[in-house]
């Protein structure tokens, strides 16, 4: 497989014509949404994706200056309150390494997710935040940080936490430069390992951590080899161009930072919106 | 109590002659070493820690510009190693705010201990480092941030990892200015209810997680409360110069983010070379 | 003298009955104005500040989360556009140190100013920016990093940019642990020698620059020994206890860092509104 | 021109057998060093750069952890001492943005230069460090920042500080991948319009600026457009894959940051050892 992106969208472009696949398109306002539904092995196979549904979330790519569009906010709160639990606790996790600009998005998400938790509702209502939901969130950082597996530390918090969702974020890698930073994707099939940019991991999913997971991500890296494959139409002869030493490269616009903070402060608001419906989003913003 | 302090010598100084305490002083280099013993019930009261051995390790403050006193390290790492059973993972925890300058203590420690657990013995034996012990890192964040209280998250994470011993890295508060990043602290008594800078936290202790807790930690504050105590030899009349509308104050010199990054790299190096007597302490300092 | 505050309402505070001083004092809405004008050598004698005008605009401390207060930033607009001319580019400096928090505030809140010299008035009305006025920004870093006396930087590019004024931005040291982050004085007699968190700098004012200088900050730390002699009603007997080894010590927040970011903030803001009056305060916002 | 690179050796290797250049290479160590001379006119058309000296210092990529290689450093030094006036003060610009990961390389390096210029001899001499030259170190940031031309501002900063030479430290862009993070290239003939990670700034130059100018600067990126076209070996004729709605795209290791601090650690130790010859390396390395 010579074509390496995470988002179901691409895989599906890729073999649009099989069997195993639904696939709906709507649009609301500037945010095109597709959903995409794995039925069985079949489809499995074809776009290497477990079962499950996979929701894209696109606008044109960031036009104006704060990165955050209405209709794309409104549409990806309205997919995500779809797939979580009504009641109960919702674990957040930030994957990814916090010093790694490219695979930051995760932890600079997370920090601004609104944990509650620990708030009472009676401490909540007296600042008139009634009808808080629970959030936790943690950041676990990377095995090469931590020595642990990331999914080892979110099952050790699940059992202390006893969330009825957990919610993944991680940065993404796409096969097309043009969704970098502009497409959200939402999925209930967990994170599989190798996903992500980069980082080898064990799988994060409803079958290992025994809650529904739901993951959420934008792409913030085209492979370099991804990119070759496409232009050639082949695999690259010289691998040496793209790949020096075996060395994985990476494609992404010069001004990675910037690309990721608008991400992180489109993502974090989404979660807010989604997770407090009560909470007046203006209010959510002036919070974290 | 007017005077805080989290540090057990200064503690024992407010009430030298008690029963239930046994103390011992011995000087090696430039470094003194301070052994504090509360052993019974009378000796907890006397000076509000727990039963256990509380171990200081004082320098002259710090005058080169690496801040990385050899002997100081020598006599850290020893009294340390003796605190830590021989065999096991040992998990490494970073207590405290990434976010807040005299609370990053922990987390900027923690990110600079070298984490060992995932590494096989045979791929150690490849690169040169024969004889690696096993290290757990994590930084759980503070309960604002995560919504989880810090030794949940520590649980969990026991639970997974299954340590021999935990160490802890904290910052605290002394009740001298003069010992602010000159001097560490390391007890294997835990960390009490409302210790640290200013958090309230549950206990992280032997009784509560099951394995031997070991806290390692430097002041970086002096309560703005605790020095008018000292100025005044009583409470201040108009507190409202030391606590405006009850915010609580800290004394700590201008230049506090340089003295945070050298106890966090005076800290790391002395846990790295306390985990890991069989590797060359140039060739740790060189790995993180 | 062994208050130390940049602030001349306090200085007054000290003084109140002096020849040399005019003061008035307004409310508008939450803000507290409070204008002292230095009139002669008799009132700089009396509270230790050149002649020229002080404007204070205080409110009650940072209640809400996100400190953006709109009397506060009305009142500071307001004050900043009479003072600055009306005509031609303003250069805007940050003083300070980025790596040292306390000191940080002129970095970070020049990070947040809108620079628009290099934007031709054709570009700016094709964007919808129409009228915008020319500012160029500068952080110059301190004597220690560059090897440079601030003030030679500023003028060096003084020659170069040829403003109509010169903005200064400075965290202040003030006597009272009341104000901190919650008062901002401006004034149009530059900065002297040794102002600030303790740098020692070589004047900064139109005397030495040549065109006016208003400079603006917020005190983010009381020196430990004003707040000694505060209590005490005299100079401290045990100097060890408040500058152990001769190091000056600060009192501040333990949040020191949120202080910090929220004053940058309010300053950034208010700059760009007094430099843009033709611009929307939302839109200018959006732009930083 | 298809091919975009900031190395006169990759210009070189495109157009090696042309009148007006002269190249030599020699072996030190590990450390290969190639000399190429731009002789006249014809060789400025043919390489597309200015007559004067351009000297590369490659070693094998980074394959230990610190990144910092003492033949490297050695070359380095070497053909830096002998591109500064023996005499006078050195001014050191640290040219990018701060702000975006890949454009860091000149600033963050700046940040580790020791700056002199405020140091007296006598001060000098009692601390140990007899015979400093003097230095003055900035990092002017970037036009939309400061709405002022780095040039200009550096032309500011000369009037007063009447440096014998500048040395100007910027990311450079290379046509291979294999050379990102492992190459050093200083000349004397210094930046051009248009230079560095995409940039377009006024030419910083002895021209321009009355001394000599001497850059050096490490390749952080390939441009995507042109490994596309080294893949194609043609222009590619969907342009939208690696430009997509223009925006200029580029190839870097994931751990873009990695590259950089190690980038800045060599640059910095080298910069440092060059200009001051008569201290021991190893103490500049912990005065920084």
């Amino acid at each position: 497989m010579q074509i390496r992106t995470d988002l179901a969208l691409e895989q599906h472009e890729l073999n649009p014509e099989v069997e195993g696949i639904e696939s709906e398109e709507i649009t609301v306002g500037k945010a095109k949404i597709t959903r995409i539904t794995v039925l069985n092995e079949k489809g499995e196979q074809a776009i290497g994706k477990k079962r499950g549904r996979y929701i894209t979330v696109e606008v044109p790519p960031f036009s104006d200056d704060s990165g955050m569009d209405e209709d794309q906010i409104t549409a990806i709160k309205n997919e995500l309150a779809n797939m979580i639990p009504k009641e109960g606790v919702v674990l957040v996790v930030g994957l990814g390494n916090t010093n790694i600009t490219p695979d930051a998005l995760g932890p600079k998400t997370a920090s601004r997710v609104l944990a509650t938790r620990h708030i009472t509702q009676e401490f909540a209502r007296s600042i008139g935040l009634e009808g808080l939901r629970g959030v936790a969130v943690i950041s676990p950082g990377v095995l090469g940080q931590t020595g642990i597996e990331t999914s080892e530390i979110i099952m050790g918090t699940i059992q202390r936490v006893n969330p009825s969702a957990v919610i993944v974020i991680d940065a993404l890698a796409s096969r097309r430069l043009a969704r970098l930073g502009c497409t959200v994707q939402m999925a209930d099939t967990g994170i599989s390992p190798g996903s992500g940019v980069g980082n080898e991991r064990a799988e994060i999913s409803k079958d290992t951590l025994g809650v529904p997971v739901i993951s959420i991500g934008v792409p913030t890296v085209v492979d370099a080899t991804t990119l070759a494959y496409d232009l050639l139409g082949e695999k690259p002869q010289q691998s040496q161009l793209v790949e020096p030493r075996g060395a994985k490269m990476i494609v992404t616009p010069r001004e990675i930072d910037i690309l990721i903070d608008r991400a992180a402060q489109l993502l974090s608001h989404s979660i807010n919106c989604a997770l407090q419906p009560s909470i007046d989003p203006e209010v959510l913003l002036s919070l974290v």
